[in-house]
């Protein structure tokens, strides 16, 4: 290859990389590891290569698992644990974060996860987000006026109205009794009273982070798209929208505006259209809000390569995922993107498009996922440790364990 | 990262990779792509990234499969077909290479290999090395004054007997009758009367191309060390190896000399010994007499990048593999050397000491190993492409299909 005379001269030179700085901006494996948890495994990585290298970790997260712990740990906020009420009215203990004194923010996966039910039929019926209003009130108790929920990871699809019942929202039947919690209630729903809605809720700003552009019904709904990864029967979905339509009706004419067809109005079960009826909530991409937030972009300035991953890399990872979000503010400040993947599916020139230059998976030879998820340890370093030889392949160095090489 | 003055007004610099080139020196995936094939697949996700790159491809080989095309290829010789005896009599075509008009380049697994029979115990007892014999004959009768058998990949454990037969050389009874073909025929052995060994076979210089190391007998003999791969009953391996351990003793007193203990007498079951015995040949490590006859060192002068592999790179790699011999050479030149790998070991520190700077296997995600071999065409070119995007991450370049980043 040719090359300028500068470049030649730079063949002779050696760049010390003793001080060389690495951000590490990771999203959470999910299933196998935290975000924090998988910048610690490939730092380990990256010290085999540059034991001195400076390395800047920010957890991140997409609005989903571990946005409180990317917001807080980069804010410097606290982290509040409040007794709440979680998917079947089982008490559980859940933690919200509190930065700049009066912002609070919350993961709705906290109180009404998926990962605190079993995914049956029975529960998808009676899974209810009562909790995460819980949190709300605590939050504005606590002096919050700004209120920012991570709609990720939901068990419920009950449109959010156990949220709304614990912020005074009555939902009642023919009879005016009220109905029972979770999407069931949507059988008998026949009016919602607002006259018992906390005054301090309008208020308060309402910030939904997700990266769900769902609408509240129809073809890709809440329930359609989502229902059966919460237990809900595929042969019931069509009746199930159909109840979760006469709510969106009921909804609309009760609050006086239409947010069913909102992007993000079927985010968590419906949460999100909760959200915007009652507490006016306007909707945020997750990754952006929380690389913001935590001031990412500024922190690459006077690094030498950022570092980012997820669980899986594919065509999909262009839609509004970390990875993306992370290499898009690496672009702006020329920095060199690798990222690191779990897995990595076959077409992913959207990815490379997006400004990553290198996808490393982790998965070191032919195996099954349960091994891969035993192996996070092994296998996760060792791609901190490819990575860093990727980097330095081309550039003449000192102050690395790799011999410099002859030129 | 500090870094010189030239460092710095080579930021601004770019490499015009237009004009770039790349060795491929790649051995075959064993079981899955030979090694022309892999290179070729290399390519084709090279030239995503640099579509005019200059690339030369060296199909490589250890001394087993692969060997005569890789330097045939390189050499421009001949390929020679002939009709010889497999390894139970059957009549099979082989082909072995002809190269500077006396020198054959022979492979045994062409009439004698593990492919060509069924792994059972009765053809473990039976599968004969006789064809091997037969195509020296037939290379000296084409006026060859050299030959180079590589020893991989057999299918036999007869000790030689069958390709000293087809020599000339009796192998008798108690009763001065020829024993039967293959290893069962040591158990009757008495005697070897060499009186008819054909004398071409003293004016011929014999080289065996191996990479392994083993004794004909004992703990690390080559029944006990790879019989059961061949079919053996390890129950039967005690009986068997005090047959070859008479055979080696006949053998020491007939010939005058003791082979047994050299290492590669054990290799193809022994072949090995009786090459040694019987035409004097001497051993060569198979990869280095390749990369050296194929003059790979001297090709790399003028590379950019280096790109090796083979279908498992682990700590045994290191002992005598391709990729190993290949990044020798290739530091010699200054070169940066990646291997791409079906699958990585998990300790492959003596792989970097070696010379190679970056390992990246091929399996992008979790996957079975019939899956993954089914994908060689996918992921192979992935990996290549992967390799080239290493390659170009810390140089500023023009004339890729990679946007060159804002410096």
């Amino acid at each position: 290859m040719s090359s300028s005379p500068e470049q030649t001269t730079e063949k002779e030179a050696r760049i010390d990389m003793r001080d060389c700085s690495v951000l590490l901006a990771v999203d959470s494996f999910k299933g196998s590891a935290s975000s924090s948890r998988v910048e610690s495994l490939i730092e380990q990585g990256i010290r085999r290569i540059v034991p001195s290298a400076r390395i800047l970790k920010f957890p991140i997260a997409d609005g989903g698992e571990g946005t409180v712990e990317a917001i807080v740990s980069a804010r410097g906020g606290k982290l509040r644990r409040v007794c709440a009420r979680g998917p079947l009215g089982e008490t559980v203990e859940a933690r919200y974060g509190i930065v700049e004194e009066s912002t609070a923010i919350v993961e709705m996966a906290e109180t009404s996860g998926i990962t605190l039910i079993e995914q049956t039929p029975r529960n998808a019926l009676s899974a209810s987000s009562w909790g995460v209003g819980q949190i709300i009130i605590d939050a504005i108790e606590a002096g919050c006026k700004r209120i920012l929920i991570g709609l990720g990871g939901s068990a419920t699809s009950d449109g959010g109205m156990g949220m709304a019942k614990a912020l005074g929202i009555e939902f009642l039947d023919s009879a005016r009794r009220p109905v029972p919690c979770g999407l069931e209630g949507m059988r008998t729903l026949a009016s919602i009273d607002v006259g018992g809605l906390d005054p301090r809720i309008a208020e308060t700003e309402f910030t939904i982070l997700t990266d769900v552009d769902n609408p509240l019904t129809g073809q890709n709904g809440a329930l359609r798209v989502y229902g059966p990864q919460k237990g809900i029967e595929p042969s019931e979905i069509e009746t199930l929208d159909g109840w979760m339509s006469s709510f969106a009706a009921l909804l609309e004419t009760t609050v006086g505006k239409r947010v069913q067809d909102r992007p993000g109005a079927g985010a968590a079960g419906g949460l999100g259209a909760a959200l915007m009826a009652f507490c006016d909530a306007r909707v945020e991409r997750g990754i952006d809000y929380v690389l913001d937030a935590i001031e990412l972009e500024d922190a690459m300035a006077d690094v030498d390569l950022v570092i980012t991953g997820e669980g899986r890399i594919d065509a999909q990872s262009a839609n509004g995922k970390a990875p993306v979000g992370v290499a898009a503010r690496a672009k702006r400040r020329g920095k060199p993107v690798i990222a690191i993947a779990g897995g990595r599916g076959d077409d992913i020139e959207t990815v490379y498009a997006a400004g990553i230059d290198l996808v490393l998976p982790t998965v070191p030879r032919t195996m099954g996922l349960d091994e891969a998820i035993a192996r996070v340890d092994i296998d996760v370093p060792a791609a901190g440790e490819t990575a860093m030889r990727a980097f330095l392949l081309s550039l003449p160095q000192v102050g690395t364990s790799i011999p410099p090489r002859v030129r």
